[in-house]
């Protein structure tokens, strides 16, 4: 059975030392914020998650989500309960708005409760995830009624909701879909359609649920600009807040999935339900991307959830598991063998998990804080400066921490032998868990095309060379912080020169070859995410090495991390020499071959 | 429901124009390997193994193993009518030893019919897989007697064989092991302990399964010194080759597993079983070194095999599914979306898969060779040349074969997005199939030490220095082959050049920084499988340019090897400098930090 422990200790590092949330309490919606309020929220979080959610992991797999006859469904087993204790506890609210009931704290702490929730059970935490982007969506773009509805009870988590965007012929090409939307005399629509892997998309946790629909009207355009996205609740919701007649959507099937047994994937029915339009029509793709945003932040933060559970699972195996001896000779010569944790080979698959973990704990901080900004800053340029980073940064953050997340999930896997193939272990699940984090939400491809044809060019470029320069700058200032400091700046800064090399390169091949652009793409998005965690170990070893130099009682903590920054700069960031040269072969070899070619037989 | 169809094309042109088996058949044990007969038997094998086995390979996930009442174990549904005619087909004989009914063909053959397998259906290819190792150990290490008596019917197939060699506390370091053996007056020893994670430990395929067990006799030495190998059959054997008793050993229970479910996982209870020793007293590591040494070779090639059939099923996936447009316009304006096939980032991965596949093909073809040439070449300092390389290799292939096999199939999956995730799709099953080869018969990691702390420095270094010779002479003789020929030669020459710098970094550091090696080791085994799959290219990028500057009937599959060794060589082998950089940070950052650093809550 594995075991989770919130790691509350890093989460206040990060937000009180390195993000710094608390300097932000003058600035409207970070009041609140204060470190004595975020540390007591970080460690009941932890408390809570780790004592009630974590302990259900293992049966959420083993059960799985049951459609019965009757077309309902229920969850594992000890779900239900551990829900009603999480909206009793007001964890729901956390980000929400406070006109609809939130407590408005800052996206920073919503994100840590997204990673410990995914640690201690990625299919739990996929109920309320879903319904934050479709909180975000009606906050967004909903009518001040559908608002005034729906938002107060989803919110509190009374109510939790889902995204209907997949049809079984199209998934990342939405212009594509069938579901149609006919307008009623009453001014709702009757909504039409088979919607397949959708998540959460019924359960017995809550009396009602929300399911936002992409839909097209007719005489609606075929691309993207003729999807529209309406409101279909479950159970129609009368004018005083009941809850009137069941909707005519129902759950055909449950799919049978590699992992996330615990979260009902479902095929869903729309048979002329009821529905109303959010927004205006053909202008769905718009709000479709407000709940896609939020969704793929907090997709990559579960690329850090599944490889912290991993991660600490490890840790413990590495101790306990004796086998052979240290290359220097026995460590504990008085037992037949030494703990694994004596030999290097473990030891560097636990380091890069460190590095990874704590490198993109203090990422996710970082995006939260950039989320924030992006609304409440306290001038329009400073809004704009974190809108556009936050925009740049999305697709790495998913991309990137869902692509090292199942790495680390899999080498610590790797760590238990042939115990970690064994279902009893826990650590298969893990890997089978997290494989999907690169897949949803946009599968990892597509977050790279999104990096590299959209959000590179945007506006001229502003957003990277913003980028560049935030990388430079931190890296300049570092020359006389000491030796293992001055080791990642030096470092971080040569891969920066080879992103920016390789961001030049895509400029140069931007209008004459598109190819070459989409062949590159994943390999830069890689580039993107390293030089990013690079820039996060060098801020964290700063603070660690000042904090060393002002004295502390935490000395072990601090001197890990400047460890473990020298660790990524030597072992990870060469990588990005690599990674240039792949973008830079271009996309000759990648195109050339027609379709026969691939035949084997 | 998932395809495979054997590339046997491939495999022809990897057996007579690459490794180029004919040419030896004027070696005592070649004389059968004519290309009529070679190309007869490749084409066969692909044609039972596509239509036999590989249909089962979803009802095997699905079903799993059933332990009765009884402690009897069952197969899935048609594993026992395919095993019989695998067996009727002569399919177990290969290259079985012709002095027991073997038909005495190169391995090169052999381990063509492993790929095949394991693409087909890895599960169901374990069962005679296992039994090859016990094979060999008892040809090896057998008296005339246990050979006489036990090997026609292993040959043959008629009987399955096992390896039982792990115990709960005890894995890869085998001198732990508890399971003791009493001589009794009669010759043969009393068996008592626990095996668990043994493959294939029981079934319903034959009529009885022979043990081999390695276990401690009294007063033995209290380390892999003091373990011998046993002869444990699940029913005696008569002198009139006639079934006698049951013997003591059951099966406690079948694990849950990640994957491979079709095979029967057991945990093994000896209980004063009856046991034959095989070879000395205390001199079971050799013997089992024996089986070991084949199991590995055999586990990189369902690296391979896995990798293909996941290819395969991307291929034709990449064609069918329609998702977006092509980069440079409309690829096919009269439809709503072009196939997957225009998208540079899926070309990317079908191009990457394809590299490895017929790279690590050729690999195999060529590891084939030397086991065969390490016995059969004619002079006894060819037979040590070859000896030297493959013991080299083996733990190349074993490890980077199945990790680049787990990662080829992971992006395999990644291509067919959520619809991958499904297990309808058979995709998922690759992934889960392929980690265990990453764990069994050593982990990767055990093997990079045994490549780092053994092989390297085994006979002064003469395996490695004869390996970095034989790069450099076949890209020396590249320079006058053509365009991409003399490319991909330029390439490999400086990856060699990193190779051989990471090897003399470890000579210096051999003695004074044992860690440093240890910390290094993973980095070296894959940058030498890089080195070697360049290898592979280069060679086959050569014959391609002769049989395209030859004229030839079939353009596109030479030329398809052009551009396959070019992108290998463009997009795998600037890996090789990273590599390097991450031996040469050396093992400071890896074993700095103590145990209580690694807690992060």
């Amino acid at each position: 059975m594995p075991i989770y422990k919130a790691p509350t200790r890093d989460t206040r590092f990060i937000v009180n030392e390195v993000v710094r949330v608390a300097d932000y309490t003058h600035l409207a919606g970070f009041e609140n914020a204060t470190q004595d309020m975020t540390d007591a929220v970080i460690e009941e979080a932890g408390r809570f998650v780790s004592e009630v959610v974590a302990p259900l992991n293992r049966v959420g797999d083993i059960e799985g989500c049951t459609r019965h006859p009757d077309a309902s469904v229920t969850t594992p087993t000890g779900f239900k309960e551990a829900y009603r204790q999480y909206v009793e506890g007001g964890w729901p609210t956390l980000v929400g708005p406070e006109a609809f009931g939130g407590q408005g704290l800052p996206h920073v702490i919503g994100f840590v409760m997204e990673e410990y929730m995914c640690s201690a059970n990625h299919a739990f935490a996929m109920y309320p995830g879903l319904a934050n982007g479709a909180i975000s969506a009606i906050l967004s773009k909903g009518s001040p009624e559908q608002q005034a509805k729906y938002l107060p009870k989803m919110v509190s988590g009374e109510w939790l909701g889902t995204m209907n965007l997949t049809e079984p012929h199209c998934g990342t090409d939405l212009g594509l879909i069938r579901t149609r939307a006919e307008p009623q005399a009453d001014g709702s629509y009757a909504i039409t359609g088979t919607k397949i892997f959708i998540s959460a998309g019924d359960h017995d946790l809550t009396e009602n649920i929300i399911h936002l629909v992409l839909a097209k009207t007719p005489g609606a355009p075929e691309s993207s600009k003729g999807i529209s996205l309406f409101i279909v609740p479950k159970f129609l919701v009368n004018d005083d807040g009941s809850l009137g007649a069941k909707n005519a959507v129902s759950v055909g099937s449950i799919e049978h999935k590699m992992g996330i047994h615990g979260n009902a994937t479902c095929v869903m029915n729309y048979e002329d339900a009821k529905g109303w339009i959010v927004g205006e029509e053909n202008k769905g793709l718009a709000a479709m991307f407000v709940m896609m945003n939020a969704a793929r932040l907090g997709v990559g933060i579960q690329g850090l959830g599944q490889a912290e559970a991993a991660y600490q699972n490890s840790v413990l195996y590495a101790q306990e598991r004796r086998q052979g001896r240290a290359l220097t000779g026995p460590a504990e010569p008085d037992q037949k063998a030494d703990p694994l944790f004596v030999h290097p080979d473990v030891r560097r698959m636990l380091m890069d998990a460190k590095a990874f973990t704590e490198g993109m704990r203090a990422f996710s901080g970082w995006g939260g804080l950039l989320v924030d900004l992006s609304h409440k800053a306290a001038t329009a340029e400073e809004r704009q400066e974190a809108d556009d980073l936050i925009s740049l940064l999305t697709p790495v953050i998913k991309g990137y921490g869902t692509d090292r997340g199942y790495q680390t999930a899999t080498d610590m896997q790797q760590i238990w032998g042939g115990h970690g193939y064994i279902a009893e272990s826990g650590m298969e699940q893990f890997v089978r868990d997290a494989r999907i984090a690169m897949i949803y939400e946009g599968a990892n491809g597509v977050q790279a095309m999104d990096l590299v044809g959209r959000k590179l060019p945007m506006n001229g470029g502003r957003a990277v060379q913003a980028f560049f320069k935030l990388v430079d700058d931190e890296c300049a200032s570092a020359a006389d912080s000491g030796d293992a400091v001055a080791l990642v700046a030096e470092r971080l800064g040569k891969a920066n020169g080879e992103l920016k090399a390789a961001t030049m390169w895509f400029l140069q091949h931007d209008m004459t070859d598109r190819n070459a652009l989409g062949a590159g793409a994943y390999a830069y998005m890689t580039l993107m995410g390293i030089v990013s965690l690079g820039l996060m170990w060098l801020k964290m070893a700063k603070v660690a090495a000042a904090a060393l130099a002002a004295g502390t009682d935490d000395t072990l903590f601090y001197e890990a991390k400047l460890v473990t920054a020298k660790h990524f700069a030597l072992r990870s960031i060469p990588q990005a020499g690599a990674l240039r040269r792949e973008i830079e072969a271009g996309g000759e070899t990648v195109m050339a071959l027609p379709v026969e070619a691939f035949a084997t037989a």
